[in-house]
């Protein structure tokens, strides 16, 4: 296969064979990324920008390593205000920022579709680093790399997505990917959580479960969501905190219950003792610090591919 | 002609040789911004501190870039709290940084005159990125950059300035620029936004038109400034924004009587719709996003000139 | 020797010969720092991490420069918000940055010890940029580099220490350092500055003097401490500034008593007119901005050891 594509926005438009060339492209930056120096040459006096419009420190800073390690030359720039948070002065600045003479931008925004709409606009490539409630690639790729690096194959697995999947990019960028690449997707969590539109996610349809006792029992992975506390406004979707940690947290009580090599996921920052209790979160089945580590490479290769240089 | 000054801090101190020597060593940076691997070994090893005590996101994303691409180290540091903006402690903050090691600063500060009281107490070079409605040698030398690219010459063409004269870097740096390499400059705007010392403004002298339709048969550039609503404080200088555009605003109405050649700039950000109509901002004859490129062009060669290095 | 230790945490639990083999290091690189380029490959390919939850302008960019002139890969990380201050959530941040490949991190905290627990979580290297009010290694190593610079010896010295001991981290370490090379520390200021375990300091013991012009007769040194004004909060250890300058400033008038060799050093930012006046900060005794300097050498000298790389 030969890469074509000039921008990485969502995982819904990517086909298999795609999402499995970059997982392929990213074990050799894995590799590179666990020798002494850590650095190749393959975007030199290349650009990239990160543009942020809403805050994130760990998903900036890993793009911003990333595209040091291929040698590319970074600008961060960060506006949260509300005016540059509109749709079209966000073009503008980008405009602005590309004349400059970028190669690829980074786009976080709260709105969905953020990403898309930049594409339109610039000549440079563009990489969707989260766009409002909809998609969240570079994140779902990385959590696919990890499942395949910790059961051998995504094919045939039962993965269970835990949480508010309704306001959740996370979730819908996994579903898309898991169900591409084969795997059978179980959304768990209460209703109110759950998106309207769960009929239309995945390739294949994906179920819903409200108990986690239940889905456990079935799952090789679980996934579980932070609780966006600062998202969820006035209209709380669940009654207390108390009664969402004892419905679906993930305690080592819980956890027993599973299959023995269940693999324990977060997107992280979690929020110890709500959505995955400290012990299980430090615990052996946990691959939260390697789901971080593999996000390197993942990007790595993403950055790689959509500079179109070999 | 072999250049000899250590700093770069206004037009007006230029030499008419010495404005065309930083536009021609610009020329070759500008080639090299096109190429793939946009990135020289010229200032390896020297360290460039932006230090801005004012807000600015493209100007330091400019001068930064500029840095990047000689091979320079950068760093920024940004301070807009009152006490650091105090002329005395701007001097002692600089001798700290310059003590680490700084081959130049870049200094954008609020007070007219800062970078020359700067550069009277450090050893290393200093750029001006505009200081309070002094100077901005920088824009000024990107706008003649661009003009001579567009029409192949600056002398002996009509250019007009609209809008805040009397608050406006841009516009002071563009009259001493553009007089001393020849252009006649009509400054078009209300009476209460001319600067009050107009008549010893440039190297002999400027117009003063209060009609941007009359200036506009004349001209062969318009440099439309930017309203800086947030510097105008309470005593309003004109009656509305409304009446602004009418007066004042590049429409697409008003640009199809000038000369059909008529080159539209603007230093940017544009306020939309205000200065210039969005068609016109977007439209053929607008170099808005050409002058943006032209700054990294124009800022490698001002850094590589003070650096002293061939 | 041979250096053996992975981290820098403070020294306190160094011995005389790992102090003098920091310093005797960073006479190496103080040299490349007067080179026309600055940089050298020791750390190409690794990545420094700057996780300052304190402000600090110019330690943070003491360290990147120190970092970028080593040729390392740096991110910086800054969170001033109560949350992230505590200390479980510091650790989970940095166990997740560290899963990115990271080699050092650069620690600023305010709590005591914050360094000592980083290091027992993570895998890569710590290095102390100040924890609270008890160490500042890296401040305290380039004080004694630039009094042996001055003196050619530390070793036999007397050494002031003026102000406000108890709450000064900067203080705490150059104690330590100054009594394990051989000098003799007295520490000046009110009683009410002094702090409580005052018996227990430094390697043998350091004397306390309330007077500033006794202990100038003494001193071949004097270290004015920073007045640090927001820390004291509302109990206020002294009556007013005005008093404080009367009895610990350091005047023109004042160092005329002292040995006419003697050394004036402040770590930085000085109040100036506070802790010492105007003309004795700029005067010929001052070695200020040499403490400045010498901070870059004595960092890349720490960074360089700590990675392990010869």
């Amino acid at each position: 296969m030969q890469w074509t594509r000039k921008h990485l926005l969502g995982l819904e438009e990517l086909s298999p064979d795609e999402i499995r060339f970059i997982l392929e492209r990213a074990d050799s930056f894995k590799e590179i990324c666990t020798r002494p120096n850590k650095k190749v040459p393959a975007l030199m006096g290349k650009t990239i920008v990160n543009m942020f419009f809403e805050n994130s420190t760990r998903t900036n800073l890993s793009f911003q390593l990333a595209a040091r390690r291929l040698s590319a030359d970074t600008l961060a720039f960060s506006k949260t205000g509300t005016s540059v948070a509109k749709g079209e002065s966000m073009v503008d600045t980008a405009l602005n920022i590309e004349a400059m003479g970028v190669d690829i931008m980074v786009l976080r925004h709260g709105a969905s579709g953020a990403p898309w709409k930049l594409a339109k606009h610039v000549k440079c490539a563009v990489v969707n680093a989260g766009d409002g409630q909809h998609e969240h690639p570079t994140q779902a790729l990385l959590d696919l790399y990890t499942i395949r690096e910790m059961r051998g194959r995504i094919d045939g697995l039962t993965v269970g997505i835990v949480g508010d999947i309704a306001h959740s990019r996370v979730a819908r960028s996994n579903i898309w990917g898991l169900t591409k690449l084969g795997a059978r997707v179980i959304l768990v969590g209460p209703t109110t959580l759950m998106p309207k539109e769960v009929g239309r996610l995945g390739a294949g349809g994906v179920e819903v479960c409200h108990s986690i006792d239940h889905a456990l029992q079935e799952c090789d992975v679980l996934n579980m969501l932070r609780i966006q506390f600062e998202r969820q406004g006035a209209a709380n979707p669940f009654p207390s905190i108390r009664e969402y940690i004892q419905m679906f947290g993930l305690t080592a009580e819980r956890l027993r219950k599973g299959k023995p090599d269940l693999v324990v996921m977060h997107p992280g920052p979690v929020n110890r003792g709500v959505e995955v209790a400290p012990d299980v979160a430090d615990g052996p089945q946990s691959v939260i610090l390697k789901q971080v580590a593999n996000g390197l490479a993942v990007r790595m290769a993403v950055l790689q591919l959509v500079a179109g240089v070999e």
